[in-house]
């Protein structure tokens, strides 16, 4: 049996491959068959993550398999659809098994908490690569998107931002810093929690969302090009970490917080009248902001100055989300 | 606008970007949303290919977006179900304005020819690979697995065999040919059509099916293993063209339908009952052997004598089917 085919055999025996429920056929066959219940869509999203490009080679594999599926099912979490499955292609260099069984159990730990089976994939050999496609059910029109905010809505964070490019030297290695404020923000970076409940719970309430990949000014954009509106976001209003803060500074974390990447928090709109209520309820929502008529997305100052990077560069700066 | 964002503006617009049935919402969200109809299962199935292992680099775009395609639908195929969508994550080391156009044609070409819309994906700076991932709908219960071969099954093929394996040295430029026999080999491997039809005529009726991508004996023996049951493969009954025959004499050409991969052609068992009528309806159906109790594959000669190769390597030669 060659090597690959090890591999296969091998994820195929990993606890997040043995089912659950909507799989109606797991590994091992040519497809995998999903049952969707009646009255449901099914929602889908594909992320490549390539070694030297969106994580550093070599790595911890065990985070690496974390991240990699958490990224995926943000997407999922950002239309309000409950996770079901995921297909993995892999491509690796050559095969070490301490690798793979350490990347399995981070995939295996983040399956578990965001309920999703692994349900097929490919693994070949080549420069190392992921590709994770998610698989999630969501009650037919009633996923979230990005094309219905209106002018009026509160825009809105799902919790703090920036903590994952404030970690970004870290991982890189070009800076240090005491584990108080080092922990947690690597965790964010490597663990990222995709908000599933808070975008189920905004389904029929939020005019429109999206998961923070590219940093809030970037990611407002996105929404702002899809629902034909102007975005207003107030720097004063951004909720950031006190350990971001401790280690980059109130404007740097700020800086992290608008053009950032890799949040994986959720950004939406919200009609005013949505809003009390979902906060009464507990959920962790910061308004930073507001739909307006127009186009694009401007920064405000405390005093609701004009203060928008001129060279607007941040909102395609990075060429990989 | 970065260059990657213009290359997802780019496959966004392509024809086969433009929604299809099935698909309630395409490209440009965090996630698509397909709806599947009532009674039936979504199939989907994950395809890696790398540059240099999978495909030569570099090689004509147009010719590799049609076959990226074809490979992945081909699955599809093997489970008897109905194409929908798919989604791309295409890796690339540059971005070629030319070698992009040249793709997407080929693959809207490949995408009408199977009826499938491009509903999402991922585009990225590396090493030039590609990840399909594909989606198909078959009534639930019904997908055409490779676990119910029976003993007393026919094994069927449904096409010439060995035509893609033949084309190779040619694709890689270690021999030559006339064009007539060149351009079928050829055109095999690099526009193989699914066998969509054929797999959903056998639905109801094949025990077991798989499409050929390891060569014949390698993907009888995963028929065999799933179904607990043993293959014969008689060497004398296997349908080959006179164009292969030509260029590798009918030793080769034989040996080139036995372990040659690629074929993208379906191979089933049928209980004998089925044979007639699917004959009679015009299938391109080939018995090529027969299931029995036992375990395993066994190659037969003309007079039923065992002449399995003795290395029994061709099982698992290919690493990254």
């Amino acid at each position: 049996m060659g090597e690959f085919e090890l591999i296969r055999n091998f994820f195929a025996a990993a606890p997040c491959a043995q089912g659950g429920e909507g799989v109606a056929l797991g590994i091992g066959d040519d497809c995998a068959l999903l049952a969707v219940p009646l009255g449901e869509q099914l929602a889908i999203s594909t992320d490549t993550l390539v070694a030297g490009v969106h994580f550093a080679d070599p790595c911890d594999p065990f985070l690496l398999g974390q991240r990699s599926l958490a990224v995926a099912v943000s997407d999922l979490a950002a239309m309000g659809a409950t996770p079901v499955a995921f297909t993995l292609a892999l491509t690796l260099p050559t095969v070490t098994a301490d690798w793979l069984d350490a990347y399995a159990r981070g995939l295996n730990v983040m399956a578990q908490s965001c309920g999703v089976a692994l349900v097929g994939g490919d693994t070949t050999r080549g420069p190392l690569s992921l590709t994770m496609t998610v698989f999630g059910r969501v009650p037919a029109g009633q996923a979230l998107t990005r094309s219905g905010a209106q002018p009026g809505d509160w825009l809105c964070v799902g919790g703090e931002l920036g903590n994952a490019a404030g970690a970004l030297p870290l991982v890189l290695g070009q800076r240090t810093a005491d584990e108080a404020i080092a922990d947690p923000l690597l965790r964010h970076y490597w663990s990222p929690q995709p908000q599933l409940a808070l975008g189920q719970a905004l389904r029929g309430k939020a005019s429109a969302a999206l998961d923070i990949s590219d940093g809030l000014l970037a990611d407002c954009g996105h929404i702002a090009l899809a629902s034909k509106v102007g975005i207003q976001v107030e720097r004063s209003k951004l909720p950031v970490s006190q350990a971001l803060v401790t280690f980059l500074g109130q404007t740097g974390a700020e800086d992290a917080a608008l053009s950032g990447g890799d949040d994986y928090v959720l950004a939406f709109t919200l009609p005013p009248v949505e809003l009390p209520k979902l906060l009464a309820d507990g959920w962790p929502i910061h308004v930073v902001g507001r739909v307006v008529s127009g186009q694009g997305v401007v920064l405000l100052d405390a005093d609701g100055h004009d203060i928008t990077p001129q060279t607007r560069g941040y909102q395609h700066f990075r060429e990989t989300p």
